[in-house]
């Protein structure tokens, strides 16, 4: 029997369950709601279109993966703002001007009815490339702009450094451990999620396991060898129950005395892990150990403080570990925790008219107008992204990234399974030149921009408004 | 009428709402789970004591604030396991072998039935102290852990880093702006609930305040600028709805000449923003353009990829900033995204008898037996904390810090406002030494360990297993 039921040591069937976000209404900034007041009061409910992008990569990424979208968009479905939060709404000091109707008509009904386009989970995007597009009355699409950014900007970071660490590991697989590390419980779902579809092979994750249908890792902890005093005893209980072919944790004292413990146990472990100290040197000495007792099949696992750069050490000198467990690096995206992600106003409707707008504050400028991408390949490989309006007809051997996934506020894009997120994650990457995947982030993937986004952003910059 | 409703601009009346936290029974690691089928079989469902602790601080920081034990006592309180997710657990290939009795009679029926012990929230903490003690049957103190960490260590990451900011700070107000760079929206939420006890005087998080009664606060977007097309428009129609002591939002385009548009503008802004450029500089002509224009009283409010240090050079410069808006730095803990806590096992009842137990991985170690803390002070100032066992009568001139919290599963520390928390904390770190508050890390807080507790760890560290 196989405890670790990662696809690593023995795969099981997976089931999604459904996959509810609980609509946060007030789950935004304060000034979400101040504004969406005053856009009602002025009677601005016109359309107007917002891009969520990324101005720059953090040092170590040479590109990003787009994940959260299905969170994102069960959001947009089921937001509404309850009874007891109006109540609580106009009880603030900043609302009491504010016109009844705003509270006992608009919110009180409020929905999202906007239109969404987005690149699918798994697209690699890079920075300035709209991950989302909102369409919607202005003071829809205001609103959702914290929550949006939260959901899509989270997962983002997890499935991109998920795709470094799968990268490093050059086809040794690796587990996301990660939810003790998390940001909260949602958070380290989540993270389990955008890991699985960044490219791990399992979670250790239980709730994720169940709601996303991921498969399962896991193994025992010091905790376990500790209960019962030495290793001797607590492999074969251990054994008594999960069969002879667990996963025996080796460093909780010394780990070369229980990897000889393990040896002559009788049992056929499918796999020992190394939580500690040098991993290198330790595999090598738990390999020699393992294979003159004739354990040649049972694998070695590593985990502890695992970060790319350190995977891509152990694989480099050839180490024999067979499986990387990574925790905080994948659950809270140590090296970037935070992606800066945007939402910007790029659009509205003046006079009955869409017209382009552009912030230009000093290194923030924001860039005009609903946007397509268009990837251009060459020989199967992605050459370049093309940015632009998006009413052109595209970049000669382009395709579209950007999809409708939502109109009339219903979704389009019905839910996907975990797995064919994966697998277009899969094709995508492999899709992108080597020199981008490198861990070194030596290369920079083209984006260029179409002549008439350009004279757009020309045009705005020397205007001393917006439109 | 003011917009802001923080304390900087206003302060308005806070409402606590019940916290629930949804109990996730499945919200742990799978290993977890395997080892508690594990005890449950080896009829191993004695009390067992772990604590939960930091073995070394992040580079930055000189101290943590405990933060994050009432989402921990809640989630202990509810913690449950549904039928359809034992159902779950039963399909896993990992499970099949595990006797029918634990899922049907022990899984079931679980509740946590144990004790706990707590520092209070808001309490600066060193590393190797316990900020949390839990005793209770061994599988029952197993299964808590992830959740646990989690939730202890995300709300107290952020906490820490707040008090940074504060001090940083040096009087003015800080503002917790962090939610949408949040790992999702629950772990926004509880970022400004940790930000607000760790110091920060509001929050934008909407869903915080009414939950947690944290004082709102908001301005406007440059959204609001561009969905106007020009400052002078939108501060007019702005000031329409809120009245004329708005916040007012002046990088949008260009900062300098919004900020005349402001002066000119008959307004008489309680505050204007700059989230661009150099804020020193800016600052300084916009408080000059202020004062010719008679608006002495309007603040300048500053935000925009802030940290400590950045903070710490504004006011070092004296620039004429009233308060700072803080967003990743706050709710990712940008700089320690995870600060590596750990969940040990430090005593088992063996043969009617508790046996303390430790770990002893290279650089992993644990430290034996149920322990308290004792802050000895020194004319009102900390001085130094004993590490010592539970049973010993304690340092002299020493404060224990660990309190009961949770007997028999139920709550006896209720819950306390966050106003409380708050003002705890701030007498606890006002009792540190200047050395450990500044931000530079350079002083090290003593922490020294009893007799009784060197004995014991010399004791294990020499014998074979753990106790």
């Amino acid at each position: 029997m196989i405890i670790a039921t990662g696809p690593i040591f023995g795969r099981h069937a997976t089931r999604a369950a459904p996959v509810p976000v609980r609509a946060m209404g007030l789950s935004t900034d304060f000034y979400e709601l101040t504004m969406m007041a005053g856009y009602h009061a002025a009677g601005l409910l016109v359309p107007a279109t917002f891009e969520l992008y990324v101005r720059e990569l953090p040092p170590h990424r040479s590109f990003l993966l787009a994940a959260g979208l299905e969170q994102a968009l069960d959001y947009l479905e089921n937001l509404h703002v309850r009874p007891e939060e109006i109540q609580y709404l106009r009880s603030l000091p900043g609302m009491q001007d504010v016109q009844p109707e705003f509270f006992e008509d608009y919110l009180a009904g409020f929905r999202f009815t906007g239109e969404a386009w987005a690149v699918e989970e798994g697209t690699p995007v890079f920075p300035l490339e709209p991950l989302l597009r909102i369409t919607a009355p202005l003071p829809e699409g205001q609103f959702v702009e914290t929550a949006l950014l939260a959901h899509i900007m989270f997962q983002t970071s997890v499935a991109s450094r998920a795709a470094r660490l799968i990268e490093a590991a050059s086809g040794r697989p690796v587990v996301e451990f990660g939810a003790r590390r998390a940001h909260g419980t949602e958070a380290g779902r989540y993270a389990a999620r955008a890991a699985y579809l960044g490219g791990c092979e399992a979670t250790s994750n239980v709730e994720a396991g169940l709601r996303f249908g991921i498969p399962l890792s896991g193994t025992m902890a010091h905790s376990w060898v500790m209960a019962f005093g030495d290793e001797a005893t607590a492999f074969r209980r251990y054994a008594e129950v999960f069969g002879g072919r667990a996963v025996l944790l080796l460093d909780t004292y010394d780990t070369l005395r229980a990897a000889r413990v393990a040896a002559a146990s009788g049992l056929t472990p499918a796999a020992v892990r190394l939580d500690s100290g040098d991993i290198v040197a330790l595999s090598r000495a738990v390999r020699d150990i393992l294979d003159t007792a004739g354990l040649q099949q049972t694998k070695i696992f590593a985990s502890g403080d695992l970060d790319e750069w350190r995977i891509a050490e152990i694989v480099a000198v050839g180490a024999p570990v067979d499986a990387f467990g990574v925790g905080a690096a994948l659950s809270t995206s140590s090296d970037a925790p935070s992606l800066g992600g945007l939402y910007k106003l790029v659009e509205i409707e003046r006079g009955g008219a869409a017209v382009a707008t552009m912030k230009r504050s000093p290194r923030k400028y924001s860039y005009p107008g609903r946007k397509q991408i268009w990837r251009v390949f060459e020989n199967g490989i992605a050459v370049g992204d093309v940015l632009a309006l998006a009413n052109e007809s595209g970049a000669p051997g382009g395709q579209p990234l950007l999809r409708r996934v939502m109109s009339g506020g219903r979704r389009e894009l019905l839910p996907q399974s975990i797995h064919e997120l994966r697998a277009r994650r899969r094709a995508a990457v492999s899709q992108l030149p080597a020199s981008i995947r490198t861990l070194q982030n030596s290369a920079r993937y083209p984006v260029s921009f179409t002549q008439a986004l350009e004279a757009s952003i020309d045009r705005l910059s020397r205007s001393a408004g917006s439109g």
